[in-house]
């Protein structure tokens, strides 16, 4: 008996492998888990204190084969409570801001000047490596939400923050110099230097303690995040720049997604995009970035992105995705697979896969380039993207009335293609009278359908 | 005597590499195979029907390590009857067509509009990744070829195609989705959009069956290359663009390399091509197509690119390449040597090693920057190839009356680096009156070499 | 006892571990190399004889993981006597020579045209992949010193010389073509063409080569590095241009680093630079070359780069250099850590690290974008350095009166990020007169700190 077992093992793993191959297999909130999808736990607390928190997402290409083109792309989000400010530094890495919430001050220094711009929901800014900046939230209830695409420029896929001033647990690079070189640079005794630049430790004397403000050292020395006053808000926001109403094709400065007219808009959601072309920011990058609203009970329609592959977080409310790729997507996510079979697999195999999840806040999914997508919306939903190798990217939809694909086909191939003919496709296809959202459970068909089949629910 | 074998082993292991190290070593189809030569059986074959096949080759760095730059690039033969067609699909892949011969109709589908192209041999077109094409061979007689060099989208050298239609044992990506977003997205019930855009399977009752036109759902349900009526060709054919006689510039439509004067020709040979910088379509990729006509007898003069590696695939007749590299080259094939002493022996070992090889209509070879190569027909030979990084390539000839970058040497560097002194090089290089293409057995030469040695033939 | 032992070990190197996340830790000269120095033996000799050397530094990425994006890099050095010729020869690489010290003539040849350019030091050149090029040392006495950054076409961090000319150990590759297409590409007899053209191995009858002049033979064949005389000088520098005084934007000529005006400069030092904006050479490669001169006693003040990563190699001179890291980079040093502890370590770990280094000629160093960095200088030390990732690199520094980011923080966000207040930090940062470069013992203030603190020396 005890060796019979690995053979019933194996001969329900083969019937499982041909079931698999004869159908539509669906993947939903399975053990082993759709790839496609984040959920909100596989970010990791980089910091956290009582005035907000910075998440780093698990980093795609360790997650599954399948996104070796992410492998130098991270996601960021950060979130303060209001009347913070996250203290100045630099990283080894491209930083493309978007706002997801609340209203901020930006500011980012140069050598020879500083610039600060006010912040707010859908402005998108890119902070180029190596720019010391810091971000103030100057809302007096709003918590201040970001999504950061990071691209580092050292190590793929890896960064570092370079904090200019320390507190307990994170040094001040500064004190990373030796004595000789900070005396020298600053043209300063250490004690100096030391006392009024470089963040001391728990062996300091109590004495020296005492002289200097107490509230202000301890704000600080707590760590990155830091309370900051009303007075101090209102200085760093003087002569801030706001995201530009007219154009969204700034160097430097800050754009709002909402600025420029909705790509996709009717009654059932809105689509707001800056590609690479539109911006010289997102240019050299290759980065789009957009904003889609699906309003509760409404679906994005199936369509598909010619060579952009999008990371999508979820930023408010609750819905669905089904994206469909091909069944050997979910066996290269299995490590151990031998490269050469792989290869083969990949060659032979064309069967479809359903990947398919609820969506809740703070979850992130990944559309590769290619491969069908629809996103439904059981509430308002609200979704905020960063498109990968965006340059020339075209949307494809493949239902709607307008800019619908299948449409453009050729009579005679729609003949040949479909098992319907030619007429029933375009008939079926006109169906269909909105474009790019729709009603995900459209009423006027329901009815129908339970008439015909005698008020039997199609669920 | 059992214990002494490995030792004997081991000398004669030592002996050959001692020799291999003293001279020139050269490979021609050894067991120890020529790693630049891809012999047809190194394609494999992704569909094949009665109407036509798909093939792809090996992956390059597969093969080899020496291949590592062309990781993120693939081989693809398509071959169909007359009056086929190959159905609606996309893929997550960069395609650039070259046709082999007869003559296609190509359409291009966008959300708004489609466009029919109709082409013939020499004709070059780039397909985009995710455009929903459709290819028809609307000849009466001749098979329609394709040479297809295919540029992945989401990960290194893997690609997806996404049928739009399914078929016995391919489904349409449409399937993917499931039953409520289908409702939802095409305003109808499941069952007419299952009747009329998404193939059935076996478990379809026959009835139903038996109300369609048998034929049709036939030819469609047998695969992805279907048989095409003489009427539905003409349909596509409407309004089909040819390639441009006057510019080979297009954003998007199809150019001939015969369209221009050939870059190199005389009555031994004709080589067309056309560079990234010469045409948009290919200036982002950096690719170069190049077609090259070797008469019977004649010989494509030593010559390499200065950047570019050249995938040349072998469309008509025979012959024999010969490529200069150097030794460890052949080395690094094995994957089992260890890095750190790979780079050691890259430095060190500086001997010459010939790769030589008879060519044959299917085969594939590669010619990377740097290395030298020459081409010999033994009957009329047609090649055409694609340049990888391509951008800026020289291709520089060794041999030739024009063009010979060997007699731009100053005279006293001649005297220095050859053995012979600067006159005699001079001497030497004037002998041959052709530029780029020669006689590869030049008769004259041959009757007084034969005359001075007493008619021993040079073999 | 002895199974105790581990015990302890682990204990140790608990402690140890507790206390480098305690405190700033500074690596300097120890066992456990600092990993961004490159001491002189990290050099391999390509080849050597009596007229010169070449030497190849060990691969970045070889030496530690931090420099993955180095992996595509090589620096080669290049050293040989007065009238001497290295022969002519191509690679499968780009090369970007700076000529440190001498004189040099360096021929161009192309299929068409040969360009001669006299190179002194501060010349800059870029050699594309695949030219055929030779260099000859026309100074009476002075070596001719040559750095030069390589960056390989076929394969990452690889390349090989194709040398035209043959010699003992080293072979022509014309050599590795058969005979059969050498007689044919020069319509020669073989016997003329190994003669004239192709270099004879031992087995070569006596005789023969006695019909040869025997200097000129024997210089030759000893290797790719011959001796030549001054009148052979004067015909390779005929028509040869020098760098032009007005421009730096040529787009196949040399420039020069001392054109242009220094970028900072002082009675402390000078720092020269050509960045890929102001050079289409460097454009497309996006390399920055810069040589930094800091006079004995001088600081180059603490900065660092925003993008580039930058490769300097010491020239003359001797100093110190400081580079401040994560202790992370250090691990990530040893091979074998598992990558997804790796990533954990990065994320969490955030102790600054002191890199610190004597400096001699013939030392390399890496300075990663976003590393704060400070150079000394004991002795005149004279700096040439290549920036990879150069497009849109901004140096920020980081102390000095001009130019000093940390002057630019809002006074409230001083504040809170230091522990001085924001008075006693201007104060600080107003007390360094000097910008860029400074002494690095600065006489006042030892003095004033000797007053202080009873003349007990600062060391």
């Amino acid at each position: 008996m005890a060796i019979k077992a690995p053979f019933q093992l194996l001969m329900l793993l083969g019937i499982i492998s041909l079931a698999s191959s004869l159908s539509v297999s669906s993947r939903h909130d399975q053990e082993n888990p759709n790839p496609f999808l984040f959920k909100y736990n596989r970010f990791q607390t980089l910091f956290e204190n009582e005035n907000g928190h910075i998440r780093l997402l698990q980093r795609f290409d360790k997650r599954s084969e399948i996104f070796e083109n992410l492998q130098n792309y991270r996601l960021l989000e950060y979130n303060s409570k209001p009347h913070t400010l996250f203290l100045p530094q630099h990283n080894d890495a491209d930083f493309i801001l978007a706002i997801l919430s609340g209203r901020a001050i930006l500011t980012v220094l140069n050598s020879n000047d500083r610039k600060s711009f006010n912040l707010e929901r859908g402005d998108t800014i890119k902070l180029p490596a190596g720019t010391i900046a810091y971000l103030a939230n100057q809302d007096d209830k709003q918590d201040l939400r970001v999504l950061d695409l990071v691209i580092p420029v050292n190590k793929p896929g890896q960064f570092q923050s370079f904090l200019l001033s320390g507190s307990e647990n994170q040094q001040s690079f500064l004190s990373g110099f030796s004595k000789n070189i900070l005396e020298a640079s600053f043209n300063a005794d250490y004690e100096e230097i030391e006392r009024v630049l470089i963040e001391e430790r728990e062996k300091e004397p109590q004495h020296r303690r005492d002289l200097r403000d107490r509230r202000r050292h301890q704000s600080s020395e707590a760590n990155v995040i830091v309370k900051v006053s009303r007075e101090q808000i209102e200085e760093l926001s003087k002569n801030g720049k706001s995201s530009s109403k007219k154009s969204a094709s700034s160097e430097s400065e800050p754009f709002n997604l909402g600025n420029r007219d909705p790509i996709y808009s009717n009654k059932f959601g809105n689509f707001l995009e800056i590609t690479p072309e539109k911006n010289p920011q997102l240019q050299d990058l290759g980065i789009l970035v957009n904003a889609v609203e699906i309003k509760e009970g409404s679906l994005l329609l199936p369509h598909y992105n010619s060579r952009a592959t999008l990371i999508v977080a979820v930023v408010e409310g609750k819905g669905e995705f089904e994206l469909v790729g091909q069944r050997n997507e979910n066996q290269q996510d299995q490590r151990e697979v031998d490269e050469e079979e792989e290869e083969e697999e990949q060659d032979r195999s064309r069967q479809v896969q359903r990947y398919r999840a609820r969506l809740s806040p703070g979850d992130v999914f990944v559309i590769p380039a290619g491969h069908p997508v629809a996103v439904s919306a059981s509430s308002n939903l609200y979704l905020v993207g960063f498109g990968i190798n965006a340059e020339n990217n075209q949307r494809n939809f493949l239902a709607g009335e307008e800019d619908n694909v299948i449409s453009q086909i050729h009579r005679p191939v729609k003949e040949l293609a479909f098992p319907g003919s030619a007429q029933q496709v375009d008939r079926l296809l006109k169906n269909q009278k909105q474009s790019y959202f729709a009603n995900a459970q459209p009423q006027q068909r329901e009815e129908e359908s339970q008439r015909k089949r005698g008020h039997v629910s199609s669920i």
